[in-house]
């Protein structure tokens, strides 16, 4: 492995390679504790894109899995390691190359941090809609890699609805260039998309072409509580019937609301506070208090016991506080492990009641928030760190929402990605033809499985097939 | 071969099985006279998906390639057969099997007519986006096996857009089930863009679970007529750089404007009248009223001569007919190799002024029209159907269009795809490591090349590399 390290540090230079144990051990897994991972031989950083081809070609010569990462925020322990890899962290490339104002589109590398693309691009009055919760560290690379989401979802899409082209170092080194700079091409197969959330199974991308969006309106808000989540549900029902595309609404239980109220201190709806809808238009004038109104009407007549609205944004920001610190707020009662379902949006309140009821056969709390405009919900499962019962409960109350979700015609996986955490889970909700598929195109592009191995999916034999 | 027809005919009855030489003729080919296509051997009209089935696996025992095709609008002769094939017809498999208000979906057979689903959406105050000018009798399977655009295209994207999940049969029968009912979902391999505009080469779509939008506001129309193409192109640019979207932006160069005004009988700006611009706004209400007003303001700076606004649904479709007769006005003066390329929004005065170049160093005239906001034009070289000198200058001026739209950062196929009539440009465009990433897909997925041979690439030894 000397000679592999010696080829590592002549393509990236000293400052681009680690073998330091305490830099391998905090680049060996992401922000998901349930999935595990191994020890990486070392840690490289490429400056460049022929940096990132010296480093691929040094490691399939030699034989060693390569795991790409970005900012190591993801929830699903895509980026952890495996033992043994070379860990390829993107981070060093983090330009953004290209503004084009006028053709609506960035070319940026892999390192670029979400907001530095968002500020960059709001300074010119355009907008990148994709807007995970760790947009102010997380890096475009992962986003491309998982395709990730966010609260704009409902509205603008996910990643993969933003990128128009990609670079991407395939597994024998070779650079690859898909898509187009045109806002319209059909030309061959959409290769773009299918780099886009393949978790780096495929190649590394280390270039994108990101089409942006005219900035929309400061939005304005509308916030409902209800007396049950049934009534929420129906208010998203509504929503969804009156034709409003809100450019957010998010939904939280009872138990998330009250952990909101109680850690921020405030009043939200008391004892008869069992849910709420927080909703924005970014349509602007006229057309943001029509959808407001709207909306408020919809939350109204499914029975809303509290409604606030305003168009002032700091105002706006105060009332969805409740939604912003939820999952800090759950986290001062005890140790979480968040979900990541998506069903469709007429099954919001039976996904919801149906985790309280797992909640309560595993004698633990499980709250749920989620994006009510597309369906993607994140149940929340507390546990006693310091109680291996619990903790044992907790993944087995994990595996029945992931049971849920699909029972109700959804996902297991709504924007955070399978990773090396529910690669059982891809096979029961795709199918044995699909995972054939997935093997197919995963043996054409990287025939020695050296990228990320062990990322959605194992060896097929390992594979419990399900009816 | 007789064993081969006799298990299509046990597989699809004799009204699902044609061998009939007109028949054949009938099916042999597109709308695209330039392209390349052979006699078939027999077209079936399988009645469902097992059908489908059974039909591919017959001719993969058989080793007979299999043509899939809906109603033969399609362009670039994707749908043409090869000689012996089996020419496989969806139109037979045309119910709307569901449409899911509540969660803003359709569940479809590839055989329903675009217009079929939009009629059926409309009724429930839904919205189907993609827009083909062959609505009104191309069929879904189609629209989904080219990525199919439209006028739409600008504001709500092309049918990858709208596209949430498929069932595929596969070239050894198996059948595939991609993507999911839920708005968002990011569990595997995104497989389901990979088959669309995969122009029939990878699987054979049975079904398609599309997103629906809620229906828009009935458009407001704004039309300028401009001294010059260069100041219609300054129009585009002020539209996108003002950061309205329109529901539909066209472009006429004078050329089809002056062929529309003839055909229609109208003054269209007269001797001054050298480009138009047409912009629509389907924001409805006050929003629409600002979107139509800025859009004036824009081509009134760039110099318009005649602006034209109607909040009038009838009077906005009359401003529109110049645009929608250009073809028909144009094949009223001779023959017509109609384009189809895209280019980034900047260089749409450069590719016009380009392609009028191109025709008077080939001695022909060439009409442009096309979708400004996406950069999407389709160039028209006139010819004389009778002159063999002229329809080579005409082939060869159709080439140099694709070069220019290259040269330009564009794209040989802008929504008509590449079928079995732009194959070198393919590769041309793409390059030889995406044409290996292409070959290696289709390998993995249909090893024995029946599916749709020599549409989007031939044989690799083929291909003339470009640098």
């Amino acid at each position: 492995m000397s000679r592999l390290l010696d080829q590592l540090r002549a393509a990236v230079g000293d400052e681009g390679l680690a073998t330091d144990p305490a830099v391998l051990r905090d680049h060996a897994h992401d922000r998901m504790p349930l999935a595990p991972y191994g020890q990486p031989l070392a840690v490289v950083l490429p400056a460049d894109t022929g940096q990132v081809q010296q480093c691929v070609r040094a490691c399939a010569a030699a034989g060693v899995p390569i795991v790409p990462r970005g900012a190591g925020s993801g929830l699903a322990g895509a980026a952890n390691a495996v033992d043994g890899c070379v860990v390829l962290l993107t981070t060093r490339m983090d330009r953004i190359l290209e503004l084009d104002v006028a053709n609506r589109l960035a070319v940026v590398e892999p390192g670029v941090v979400n907001l530095a693309l968002r500020e960059a691009a709001a300074a010119h009055d355009l907008f990148y809609p994709p807007d995970p919760s760790s947009l102010d560290w997380c890096t475009l690379g992962g986003n491309l890699a998982t395709d990730a989401g966010g609260l704009c979802c409902g509205k603008y899409g996910t990643t993969s609805d933003a990128v128009l082209g990609l670079e991407v170092v395939l597994a024998d080194g070779s650079l690859l260039r898909t898509g187009r700079r045109t806002a319209k091409g059909v030309a061959g197969y959409d290769l773009t998309r299918l780099f886009v959330g393949s978790e780096g199974t495929l190649g590394i991308i280390t270039r994108a072409t990101l089409a942006l969006r005219p900035l929309p309106a400061v939005p304005a808000t509308v916030t409902a509580v209800f007396g049950s989540i049934e009534q929420a549900g129906d208010g998203v029902q509504r929503v969804v019937r009156a034709g409003v595309v809100p450019s957010l609404m998010e939904i939280m239980d009872a138990t998330s609301l009250r952990a909101s109220a109680a850690y921020l201190g405030v009043d939200l709806g008391g004892d008869d506070g069992q849910a709420m809808l927080l909703g924005q238009s970014d349509a602007g004038g006229a057309a943001a208090e029509r959808e407001i109104a709207t909306m408020a009407a919809a939350f109204r007549a499914a029975g809303a016991v509290l409604i606030r609205t305003s168009r002032d944004p700091a105002e706006g920001g105060v009332l969805l506080q409740a939604r912003r610190v939820s999952l800090t707020a759950l986290e001062a009662r005890g140790a979480c492990l968040t979900e990541d379902v998506a069903v469709p949006r007429t099954r919001i309140v039976e996904l919801i009641t149906g985790c309280e009821k797992i909640g309560v056969d595993a004698g633990l709390t499980v709250a749920v928030v989620g994006h009510a405009g597309d369906g993607n919900m994140h149940p929340t499962v507390l546990y006693d760190r310091d109680c291996p019962q619990q903790y044992a409960r907790a993944r087995e109350a994990f595996d029945n929402i992931l049971a849920l979700a699909l029972s109700l015609g959804g996902t297991v996986t709504g924007e955070h990605g399978i990773g090396k955490l529910k690669q059982p889970w891809l096979a029961r909700e795709a199918g044995p033809v699909s995972m054939r598929v997935h093997r197919l195109v995963k043996q054409a592009l990287d025939p020695a499985g050296l990228l990320n191995p062990g990322c959605l999916f194992g060896p097929a034999e390992a594979e419990r097939e399900t009816p």
